[in-house]
C-alpha cells in the first residue's frame, strides 16, 4: 500500500485519519494506491486486539418527536467526535424493545443506550452474558440494577406544579404519556404529590399519546362539547404534546395561553421554545445526560449499576403566568 | 447451543430471529442458554459468506433540522423491516463531506446514502473501487456519475413562483439555502426562471443559512432599520427557514402572513404544517425517495448510474394567498 503510493508507512495511516496532518496531494496519491488495490483500512480488523466495533447501538422513540432527534444528533456528534459510531434503531409502535434490542445484540456493538421503552429482565441478563453494556438514558426499569442517566423527572413535575399552584391555578388536568414509560410516570407523580401537598386536589389525569396528534386528540376528545369544564392549569408531560394541546386551545376554541388556561410542556425541545409557544417546562439537560453515558460506557467494567440523576432547567417561558402578570 | 437448551437447530434460529414464531418458554430457553454460553448469532458471521455486513450508512445533515430527522426515521423503519441497520454520520457545520464518508468506509457497509452536502469524484472513485455503492439523497453532484434520488426541486420552485405570482406578487426576496449545495440552486433557479417568463423582475436573493436561526436572522438583519422596504412575497427554499422567518416577521415586526406578506417554504416537514403556520410549500416524497433509495441499493450492480427525479406535491396552505381570497 505504502509502496504502491511511494510513501512512508506512516503516512498511510494518516491519509485515512481524517483528523491527521497530511498534505492534500499525498493523501490524494494514497487515495488512489487504495482505489486500485480495493483497500481501506477497516475499523473492526484494527481493534479486533482491543475486540472493540467502535460502533454503540442508540435505541430511539419515534425520530418525530423532537426530544429523541435532538437527543440523537447530540449523540452522534459527540460519538464521532471520539472515531465512533452510532447505529441507530428505532422501536416501532407494534414492536417490544426486546425485539429491538434482539436485533441491535447480533451486532458488534460497543454498547447499547436505550432512550425509549422498557425491557425485560431476562434481555438485561442476556446483554449481560455478552459482556455488552446497556445503558438507560431518560427511562429506568427498577429492579435491572441497569445503569441509568435520567433527568430528575419527579422534581421537574413538582417545580411545574409549585409554578402553577402560585400563578392561581386551582383545578388541573394532566395528559400522561407512555402508560408503561418510567418518565411519565415520574413526571406525573411529581406534580400529582406536590398539588396534594398544597391541598390542590382537583386534578383529572387523561391519556395524551405522547406525541403531538395525541395531544391534540385528547383536548379535543375531552372538551368538543357544549359549554365544556376547562380547568384552570394544563401538564403536558412532554412538550410535543403540549405543542399539539396548545394548537387544539388556540385554533379550535380560540382559547389564550395564559390569559384563558395555563400550558406547562417538559424536555425543553427547541420547537416548543419558538415563538408561537414560548413553553413554560422544564429542560433535560441533553448535553450533560449525553456525556454521562459516554461516561458510563467508557468505564472498564462496562455499564455498571448506576444512577445519574441530573436536575433539569426551569424555563419560565410565557404559558404559565399569575393573572396580575398579564392584566 | 441446541444441546444446552435442550431444543432442536431450527428452534435456535428461531429464537434469535424476533419474527418468527416460538413459543415463549422455548425461547426463554434458548435465551438461558445463550446467556450461559455467551452466544448470540452475528449478523457478520452468518452473512459473511454473501459479504454483507446489513449495515448502511446514512450521512446526514444536522437533525434539528427536522427534514433529516424525518427520513432518519424513514430510513431507519424501512431498513429495519429487511432486517438492515442504520449506521448513522452526520456532517458537522465545520466538517467537509469527504470526511465523514472516509469515516463511513472504514466500516464495512453495504452502502451509503448520502442526504446532505456533496462529495468529490476522489471520494466517489474510491467506493467504486471498494464496491461499496453510493446514493446520493435529495441532493446531486453533477459529473460524477452518482446514482441520484431527487425530488424535482426546479419544478417545485417553479410551481411556488407561479402561485406567488397568480396571487398579485410583485416583488420577491428569497432566502437562499446551503450555496455549494444542488438544492437549494435547483429551487432557486426554478423560482427565478418562472418569475422572469412572467416578467417579475423585482427580486432580491440573500443567504438564509439553512436553518431556523439562519432564516430569523436574515430576516432581522434585512428589515430591522426604519421604514424597510418590504417585499410582497419571500420565497425560503426550505420550511425550516421559512418558520425562523415567518417568526421573525410576525414576533418582531408584527406583520400578519398572508394579509401583509405572502411567504412559501419547501420540504413539506411535519411543523411547518402545526397551526401557527400552515406553509404553503412543495412536499418531498419522502417515504417514496426513501424506497428508491432501497430499491437501488438492492440492485446487482449497486447503485448504477441514474436519476429519479421524483415530483413533489405542492401544498396550497394558508401563507400565499390573493388579496381576494383573505379579504
Amino acid at each position: 500500500m505504502a509502496r504502491a503510493a511511494g510513501v512512508s508507512q506512516p503516512a498511510v495511516s494518516r491519509a485515512f485519519n481524517p483528523k491527521a496532518s497530511i498534505t492534500k496531494e499525498k493523501r490524494d496519491r494514497v487515495l488512489a494506491a487504495a482505489r486500485e488495490l480495493g483497500y481501506v483500512p477497516n475499523v473492526f480488523a484494527s481493534s479486533l486486539s482491543k475486540r472493540s466495533s467502535k460502533m454503540v447501538a442508540v435505541i430511539s422513540g419515534n425520530l418525530n418527536n423532537p426530544f429523541y432527534s435532538e437527543s440523537l444528533q447530540v449523540f452522534v456528534e459527540n460519538f464521532q467526535r471520539t472515531s465512533r459510531q452510532v447505529l441507530a434503531f428505532s422501536v416501532q409502535d407494534q414492536q417490544s424493545s426486546d425485539e429491538v434490542m434482539m436485533e441491535a445484540l447480533r451486532y458488534p456493538v460497543d454498547g447499547i443506550v436505550m432512550t425509549s421503552a422498557k425491557v425485560t429482565s431476562e434481555m438485561v441478563k442476556l446483554s449481560e452474558g455478552l459482556g455488552i453494556p446497556v445503558v438507560m438514558f431518560n427511562r429506568s426499569v427498577p429492579g435491572t440494577g441497569l445503569a441509568t442517566v435520567q433527568c430528575d423527572n419527579r422534581a421537574g413535575g413538582a417545580a411545574l406544579a409549585r409554578r402553577m399552584a402560585a400563578a392561581g391555578a386551582r383545578s388541573f388536568l394532566v395528559l400522561r404519556g407512555d402508560p408503561q414509560g418510567s418518565t411519565s410516570q415520574e413526571r406525573v407523580a411529581g406534580f400529582r404529590d406536590t398539588l396534594a401537598a398544597l391541598g390542590r386536589l382537583d386534578l383529572e389525569e387523561i391519556e395524551g399519546g405522547s406525541n403531538y396528534s395525541g395531544g391534540y386528540a385528547a383536548i379535543m376528545s375531552r372538551f368538543n362539547r357544549p359549554a365544556p369544564d376547562w380547568p384552570d392549569a394544563i401538564f403536558a408531560v412532554n412538550d410535543i404534546m403540549a405543542i399539539g394541546c396548545a394548537d387544539a386551545l388556540r385554533g379550535n376554541f380560540g382559547l389564550r395561553i395564559p390569559e384563558d388556561i395555563l400550558l406547562a410542556g417538559f424536555d425543553g425541545i427547541r420547537e416548543g421554545q419558538r415563538h408561537p409557544y414560548r413553553l413554560t417546562t422544564v429542560r433535560q439537560p441533553i448535553e450533560r445526560m449525553v456525556s454521562e453515558t459516554l461516561d458510563i460506557l467508557d468505564q472498564p467494567d462496562g455499564g455498571e449499576s448506576s444512577l445519574r440523576l441530573i436536575p433539569g432547567d426551569l424555563i419560565p417561558g410565557t404559558t404559565v403566568k399569575a393573572r396580575g402578570e398579564f392584566l
